[in-house]
Formats: C-alpha cells, sequence, structure tokens
C-alpha cells in the first residue's frame, strides 16, 4: 500500500529534496501539490490550497508542509483536522507556544506528527550517537561556521524579527547535538551578536552543559569565508570524537568514515514517514527550537558593525 | 496527617509569603528551613542544605523551593532524586530546556511537582475563567503598567541577561491571559524596549492571536508611575470583562467584585500542593515561561533611553 501524498508549499526546498526523494521513494505516490503562487510542478496536478487538493484528490491520506514557518500552523491544524498525517519541514512553527497544541490534536485525530530535523538524518549522526552511548563525556565544542552570503544571498528576511539570523542554520547544530548527546543539553548563558543595521544575529557563542555538568561550548557564526564549516567535537574517556561536515563525517577511535549523498537526509525523513504513517505514531521534538528560544531568553545583546550584501 | 514539609531558600519570598501561609495551613508542618547563607528563620531550625536537612529531619516528605532561578536545576533534581516532593516559585527554571526533564523525574520518581504561578491564584482569576468559558471572545487587551524603581528599587540583577526585564512582573500576566482564556494564546510579534545601558527589556508589546484568530493585545512597561495597573480586558458577546489589580478585582455582566487578601494567592498556591502531594500529581505548566521565550524570539529589540535607578 502505497501513501497518497499532497505536498504544501513547492519552494526551494520541496523542489531541491522533497520532491526527488518522493519519486524516488516507492512507499509514496505523490498525488498532487499545492501552490498559493500557482507554481507548476512537473508531472503532478497543481492546486491552491489543501481545501482544493482534497476536493479534487480525496485519496490523499497525508501531506508535507513546506510553506514558510509565519503561516504554518493554521495549514497544519486545517489538516490534522482533515484527519491527514502531516509532516513539517524545520522548524515546526514560528514559536514555541505556536506548536504546542499540534501533537494533541494529532493524538485526537490519530494520525501521524511529524516535525522533521534533516541533519539528525545525516549518515554520521546515528553512528555518533551509537558510539557516544557507552562513553564518559568530559566536553564537548560545536562550530557552525557558514557563510550567509553564499547560502541566502541577498535575503534579508533572515535577519528579520523572527527570521532567526544565525540560529537558521543553528537549528542544524542544535538538533545534531541534541540527537548525539546521551543527556538533554541546555544553556546557561550566551552572547548575540546583532549587526547595527539588522535584527537577528550574525554571530552567537552559547555555554551550555547537562545533568552531569559537561561544559558544551557553541559557536555559531554566519561570516565564515573559505573553509565552510559545521562541526561537533565530543572528548570523551575512549578518546575524541568528532562529528563534521554536517554530519557526513566521523572520526572516533582511531577510524574515520565519510559518506555523501545530497539526497540522504531527505530520504531518511521519509523512511521515517513511512514508518509513522501505519503506525499512526507522533515524532515532535520541540527540543531544538528550544533551545533557540532560550539562547533568545538568555542571551547578552552586542551590536556590531552593520551588515550589508 | 500533615506533610512534614521543608522550606529551601529563605529571602525576601519565602518571608513575606512563604512562611506566613505554610504557619496558617494545618495541612503542613514545617519541619526546617534551608539557607546556605544561614539566615535564620524563627522557630525553624535552619540548615544549609538540602543534604543536612534530610540526615538531621528524615521526616520530611516534601520541599518548597524559594532560592533564585539560576541555580536551582540542580536542587530541584537533587530533591526529586530524594524521592521528596517539590513545589517551586516562579519561573519554574532560568530557561525552558533546563526544567525539561523535571516532570518526567517526578513521574519516575512517583511523587508531586507543582510549579506555581501565585497570580493564577487570585480571588477574581477563577471566576473570571469560568465567566469566560461559555462566551465568545472577540477582543483582548492585557496592561501590567508598574513602576521598577517602587518593586525593584536597584535590584540590577532584573536588567541583566536573564534577569527577563519587564517580564519579571510579564510571566505574572502570562500566567493569568493563559488561565482565563479558553484557547492557548501565542504570539504573532512583538517589540522590546531595551535601555541603551541595560541588557532586559523595560518595556514590550506583543500582538497575540490563538486558533479562533483572537486579537490579544499586550502591553507591558516598567516606567509606569502614579496608579499601577495589572489589567486584563477581554470584549465578549455578552459584553466586556475587565480582570483588574492583578486578579482582585472583577467586572463582568455588569457586576463588580473585589476581594483583597494579600496572603490569598500564596494561601491557594499551598492548599493546591497539599491535593497534589497524596495524589502524586504534576502540575508542571511551562505555557508563560514559553511565552516570554518566544517574545524574546520574535521580538523586534529597540535601543531607548539609558535607564538608572
Amino acid at each position: 500500500m502505497t501513501i497518497k501524498l499532497g505536498i504544501v508549499g513547492v519552494g526551494k526546498i520541496a523542489r531541491d529534496q522533497h520532491l526527488p526523494v518522493i519519486a524516488a521513494n516507492p512507499a509514496f505516490d505523490l498525488v498532487a501539490a499545492a501552490s498559493r503562487s500557482g507554481q507548476p510542478v512537473d508531472g503532478v496536478p497543481t492546486v491552491p490550497d489543501i481545501d482544493t487538493m482534497m476536493t479534487d484528490h480525496p485519496e490523499v491520506v497525508a501531506v508535507t508542509i513546506c510553506t514558510p514557518p509565519q503561516d504554518r500552523h493554521v495549514i497544519v491544524r486545517d489538516a490534522l483536522n482533515r484527519g491527514l498525517h502531516v509532516m513539517l519541514e524545520k522548524p515546526p512553527g514560528s514559536s514555541l507556544s505556536e506548536v504546542a497544541d499540534l501533537p494533541g490534536l494529532a493524538a485526537a485525530k490519530n494520525v501521524a506528527l511529524f516535525a522533521t530535523y534533516h541533519s539528525r538524518f545525516a549518515p554520521a549522526v546515528a553512528p555518533a550517537k551509537a558510539w557516544l552511548a557507552d562513553r564518559k563525556i568530559t566536553a564537548v565544542r560545536v562550530r557552525w561556521l557558514e557563510n550567509v552570503r553564499q547560502w541566502h544571498p541577498g535575503q534579508d528576511w533572515v535577519f528579520q524579527p523572527g527570521g532567526l539570523g544565525v540560529f537558521d542554520p543553528g537549528i542544524n547544530a542544535m538538533s545534531s547535538l541534541t540527537e548525539i548527546l546521551p543527556h538533554p543539553p541546555f544553556i546557561t548563558s550566551a552572547e548575540l551578536s546583532f549587526p547595527a543595521n539588522r535584527d537577528a544575529p550574525i554571530a552567537a557563542t552559547l555555554a551550555m552543559t547537562d545533568i552531569a555538568g559537561t561544559p558544551i561550548a557553541v559557536t555559531l557564526d554566519w561570516r565564515q569565508t573559505g573553509e565552510q564549516i559545521w562541526e561537533i567535537a565530543v572528548d570523551t574517556d575512549a578518546g575524541p570524537l568528532v562529528l563534521s561536515g554536517g554530519g557526513t563525517t566521523l572520526e572516533a577511535g582511531g577510524a574515520k568514515t565519510e559518506a555523501h549523498d545530497p539526497h540522504g537526509e531527505y530520504a531518511g525523513l521519509y523512511r521515517r514517514f513511512a514508518e509513522l504513517v501505519p503506525a499512526r505514531r507522533i515524532d515532535f521534538d520541540t527540543a531544538p527550537i528550544t533551545l533557540l528560544a532560550d539562547a533568545f531568553m538568555l542571551g547578552k545583546r552586542t551590536t556590531i558593525d552593520a551588515f550589508d550584501w
């Protein structure tokens, strides 16, 4: 039984990742795409919204929501209320309070709900988690250093209030970190660097710990030129572990493994969704976005030089 | 069977509220007080910490934690791990991630855990909630306007990172608001006014809504001189409701009721804790602090004139 799927929102991430990955997964049959702006999708009928999708294609039982987080809450509630299984691009919403009712609604409707964090499905993340599970961890250093001009050229929205700034990639770091550590980390202090002409930080340092008192130092910086660094380094009683390349490379116990698959993370997300749907299960972890909100609540703000593209 | 109680942290709020309220409630028997700085408490033996408390007074089965939120997490986990029932002053911790594991730990230990929000126990809050339950709500306006120089004279910590600024009283507004509204509110945008020489906002405006699309406008301001205003005004299909005086006065349906009892809110908290302990129940709502974190995450920051005492 294939899962008759609809996709809502067909912007860059839908085209780069979701559509090719869905096409390659025999568990799913993409029936329709919804686009408010009427963007066509090759080989799939497009409709303006979920209401039309369900009228024209009542066989749809599940939807992936790839619209921007700002308007997502109403769409997700609507889909759940129609009894559809729902998978969400990250972040699950624009605020924590906004998404708080979604797991309860999904449970009441007896449907699957999946808040995705694609970085958790990078090939070296599960092996890193398994390797760390038995070790005593003495220190953790996270460096997520990338060039905003390369990855978000001219996209002013990332620096608007709610745009999250450097925490836009930072949620990937937080989703990987919370996945591999045996104890949930939390923030004790933070420093956020706001460009004088912007409403979101371009860099941040976080001091974190966990119930074992592990020192966890996080550096996020969007001003990195040259080599882009997405790395979690963990000191343990069995030597260091380094998860780098955003989860593609693992060095631990004297061995190094690398795996590159441009669609590997999203393929993992859809394999997971294919398990959740028939089981009607909820996978809705808010830990990564909670760490972001905590950083904003606890963080000392420093104003730095203006940033222009 | 009285509940043998210990109190941890004997600062201003413990002396102003907890100690007299405990003394007046026959359900509790205050056995010992813990104070790291060795503050004496009339008529009760004092100890430096929970460890000594449990050695000297093993009959203690429950503790109230009134220490500052910064160090609270370790103390609360320690108390829960010892199998003690725990009641917490607000906020439940210094961040959301930090407190996320506490309900699970309390459940695992089969003890009661109570995150208190005293404003919810103001005399007019429950009647306001009951009156609103059947009404169609068309708009909500919250004004929480007080003079920081009067309520926190010279207390620089309130303006330090993590000190929450005007959200220190704002959590009272949020706890009352989330209590009386039939649908959970969430923030759609916010504006935070930071004095040029301070690390926390002295004023904030929040635009909120709920699943019914209700417009909810919140104004928090710590620069209010003259009359202090703690008010939630709700427009409904049955006319307006105004909850004012921080929950002591209710005007609704043409009737006005007022009740003043300086210990009424905390008396309500301890009556509730006396119910939770024998039932080993968990009352740990993070909605108020979640709204604070969301406000910091979504809020546009404006720098205003320096603030000095």
